[in-house]
């Protein structure tokens, strides 16, 4: 289907909106009419631009408290829509959008609306003209897409439609399924945004928390399902209020819309031609990036914590450390971010092991994913990798790139009783959740947990998880709850952290091999002590090994931390018992104190 | 009256947030018990660095979910309380706030609340502790202060009472009047929290957008009154929720914090130790720093838009330009700011005319406003400067100074036809609206009026206006919505805006002058055309001057810019017609676009 976005959904002026909404690959754009009138160029430039750009321009927008004006404004009204009219023939589009009026003074009377938007249609219809009428959610009168479409039933024109918009229809909890009443060749436009469940004031929410579909709360496809069922066959179209992305680059912004529409249509349409997400049956090793001295550091952290050093790259300065099913390679050739500082480790990359890498990396491609320029040795596996929103690399494969390692030392079995990578803890840059939640989402097929808010001591950070079905991949992303200086440390910090199925076995044989572990204060333990019903004994053993200790419906959780490698990078080992699904974020604040005692 | 502080309103480690608020001067705090399960020191150590700082610890909190409990988790709930009331003879205080339940099997039978309220009550004693009983706004049974008074009488014990928090009152819009049916040594503590007023979900609102009285819309002095009427004696105590105040420094916080009392002890009481602000007649000048280069460019703008250089600072390298009574400084000799580039101009200081700068000065002091540290040459004048949150400096001063400088030229009368500085537009840091709203109230006595969006085509903007008593003073403060980058340029903008009586001519003037102007683009004015009544010659006559429009109920404005001098500063030339009373926010977008357009 053909996708549109609005110029008000991206950031900047509006020639660089146009080139960014082209770029990103969609097919047309609604004007907003403060971008149009804040633009040095004249509409017939833009015009010709969107010609250039390959862009068409669908509609034009809004028209305001037009209806329901007593007789001397709705002549103004109606001078103030001619000169849109002839505003549009030199913009070359024939849609305008009217939303229904906000003016207090404006009369519900729906006979006498009927007859003006008739007056309008006919207007319209002069200029070659069509308008399509919407709902506002926050309308004086008019806020249901029922009632919208009742008074355009009965103005009954054919210049007049109605325009849908999601946001409008769903923040009011009115039922979509009232669009199939609607003649699909009436509904002359419609508008998707999703949002976030919350309790606030319709009209901010609209103007702030509007996202791309997906990326909210929202029953996207089924409002659209509703939609083509009724016969609509006009474009799907973006219009997004939201702060984040007012402010974000705007190429990137309009690849994460276009990625919303992309996976939206595959949800609705019978025949996708994005494939399935592949299965994914765990992680299949997580790379860290090292300097020199991160490297010696990384290797003695890993060595302690049971690891051994099973195999050597042929060709690059990489190797393969390995417990159990737990693989990290430590990788002294990925080029250094601009900010690491010597000694600093960050995870670089993830593998997870895909049932099918050729599957998962045709629909990475479909949803506009970042591939990754690589070079391959003589003999070395071809390994598909995309960029995640983080500039963290994804790579779909299971063990095949052993190939290119020579091995070196056999792991013992056991070792210190890790067993997998539980899950990987990445934070993302400041607003870029919604961004990384949907690339996961599509890409990978994953699902978001609800997140939860953590008081690092130095400003609130939100964190959720991304789980796969079956929960085999686990990521935990945290995002600053507000941007700007000074963020708080563990805004840049990551954690991969290993599974265990004995955490005090495990404890002991880290600590006898060396590993720096996180001191967890005294005060926690006394807490813990007089909020649960764990024996003395237990709570000694937990205190003397710094082993933090949660409990919800689902289970319980054991876990601890070793300090960190430079300033990012540290490791967890975790035991989940009976079915902990979380992890562990209500001891986060306590961790992140000590890790700031330690800086 | 005593002052104090709750640890969750400050940012850092436990240790860090006793120290800024002990620096900040405040008497006591609140001890959140979060922040001491985090913190590495011992509650006995607690104790004693509060007692070096000289800090009282007034209260422990909060024990939550404890009323209306089964058997068995009362059984419970008791043993967490002993724990905290151990806990607390460590720490030395003797107070626990409970806050009612919101446990989803709380019973909401008041029998059983107020029999296990009498429990706890009992224990404490026998602790010799008291515990100070708070209903939440979103407590499962009991959210009303006046339900929680109900249990805490039928309880019937002299170590129970209860604690106010005008959060949790005002937030649900409950009278507080019924506060003088309580007997003051039955309210324990009291908690003090303002809020800007917003229609969302009062946890969310709660948790995140709290700030201290002044800075919101609360009624916190009516409410302090009825508390102080009950006979309550207690401390003032700020329990504040923020993300700002999490992330920010906690100093300046609670400096900003400790201010918001004084101003409200001042509201309330009979007789105020502060000395009330001065009336403000206008601005005595506006100085603008400069280095070499821009010094050139700032005069040639000066000059082109009808200024006179009409003196000369006797020892420094500063330079009177005049114009009517608008006085700019140009100052060669203020440090540059670290991000001062080449040709950049800077409002630097803001120059009211106080009816008595000694009073205004002593205000200052009492409100916590840093002064600033000068030199004085032989013979000038002692000018009285504070330094305002974004390090504007402000002088409260008439025209004093002038002796110590040397005339120059006489300014012709008439010139531009400009008359005085009409108001002075800064940009304040991200996340620092609160702090600089309160600092103008409080300290300079001005109004702070409602926000405006801007919408920047970089990222969404807010603005809101301070103005003096009479609207002698007027500032336009402006604050990114969003931190973070990239942030979009006129985050840093400055302006200064000169008002004229007849724009025409003004623009002619200096159009002749040869003052670069800003060209708005003809969109803008084929937009107003249609949506207003102004006619084709007057149409042409704004065009043809680069002129914006605005008209509001209260009347109409014609505005015009230079173009930027350097990076930061331009000025504005406007007229206000029929009382107009804003700044013409409407036509913001557009010259930011026009901007951007230039730079």
């Amino acid at each position: 289907m053909r996708k549109s976005i609005a110029t008000v959904s991206l950031s900047g002026t509006l020639e660089e909106k146009l080139a960014a909404a082209a770029r990103a690959g969609f097919d047309a754009v609604e004007i907003f009419e403060a971008d149009l009138i804040s633009a040095a160029s004249p509409a017939r430039d833009i015009r010709a631009m969107c010609a250039d750009l390959g862009l068409g321009i669908d509609i034009y927008q809004p028209l305001r408290d037009f209806e329901g004006a007593a007789p001397k404004t709705f002549r103004a009204n109606l001078r103030r829509a001619a000169g849109k009219f002839e505003l549009m023939r030199e913009l070359g589009t024939d849609l305008l959008l009217v939303c229904s009026s906000v003016a207090p003074r404006a009369a519900g009377d729906d006979g006498l609306i009927a007859e003006q938007l008739h007056t309008l249609a006919e207007l319209a219809a002069g200029h070659g003209c069509r308008v399509a009428y919407e709902a506002l959610a926050w309308g004086r009168h008019v806020n249901d897409y029922r009632h919208a479409w009742k008074l355009v039933a009965a103005a009954g024109h054919p210049s007049l439609g109605v325009c849908l918009d999601s946001f409008h229809i769903l923040s009011r909890g009115h039922d979509p399924a009232g669009i199939r009443e609607i003649p699909g060749d009436k509904i002359f436009f419609l508008q998707l945004a999703d949002a976030p469940r919350m309790l606030m004031d319709v009209l901010q929410w609209s103007r702030h928390h509007r996202c791309f579909p997906g990326q909210g709360s929202f029953g996207l496809a089924g409002f659209l399902r509703h939609t083509l069922a009724a016969g609509y066959a006009g474009p799907l179209s973006l219009e997004v209020f939201n702060d984040v992305f007012r402010q974000a680059d705007a190429e990137r912004t309009a690849t994460d819309a276009l990625r919303s529409l992309i996976a939206l249509e595959e949800a609705v349409l019978p025949e996708s031609p994005v494939a399935p997400p592949a299965p994914l049956r765990g992680f299949s090793f997580a790379e860290i990036a090292v300097d020199p001295l991160g490297g010696v550091a990384a290797e003695r952290m890993l060595r302690a914590l049971g690891f051994t050093r099973a195999a050597r790259h042929r060709t690059k300065p990489v190797h393969l450390w390995q417990q159990g099913d737990a693989r990290i390679l430590v990788n002294a050739a990925r080029p250094a971010p601009a900010d690491r500082r010597r000694g600093d480790a960050a995870v670089s990359a993830v593998a997870v092991d895909s049932a099918d890498p050729a599957q998962s990396a045709a629909r990475a491609e479909a949803l506009l994913a970042p591939g990754v320029p690589r070079s391959f040795g003589p003999g070395e596996a071809e390994l598909t990798a995309i960029t995640a929103p983080d500039g963290t690399l994804v790579f779909f494969c299971g063990t095949e790139w052993l190939g290119d390692f020579s091995e070196l030392d056999t792991p013992p079995p056991g070792a210190a009783g890790i067993t997998t990578i539980d899950h990987i803890a990445l934070s993302q840059p400041a607003h870029h959740a919604q961004e990384a939640a949907l690339f996961y989402q599509s890409v990978l097929g994953m699902r978001r947990h609800d997140p939860v808010e953590i008081a690092d001591p130095y400003g609130l950070v939100r964190s959720f998880a991304m789980t796969s079905p079956g929960g085999a991949v686990r990521l935990a992303l945290s995002v600053p709850a507000l941007a700007g200086d000074p963020l708080p440390q563990s805004a840049g910090h990551q954690h991969v952290a290993f599974a265990c199925t004995d955490i005090f076995a495990t404890a002991r044989a880290v600590h006898a091999g060396g590993a720096s572990i996180l001191p967890i204060p005294a005060n926690y333990y006394a807490d813990l002590a007089t909020r649960t019903d764990l024996g003395t004994d237990f709570l000694a053993g937990l205190r003397e090994a710094n082993i933090l200790h949660d409990r919800t419906e689902d289970g319980e959780f054991l876990h601890f931390f070793t300090t960190m490698l430079g300033r990012r990078l540290f490791f967890e080992v975790v035991q989940r018992i009976n079915g902990y699904d979380g992890y562990g974020a209500a001891n986060t604040p306590v961790r992140m104190a000590a890790q700031y005692r330690l800086a």
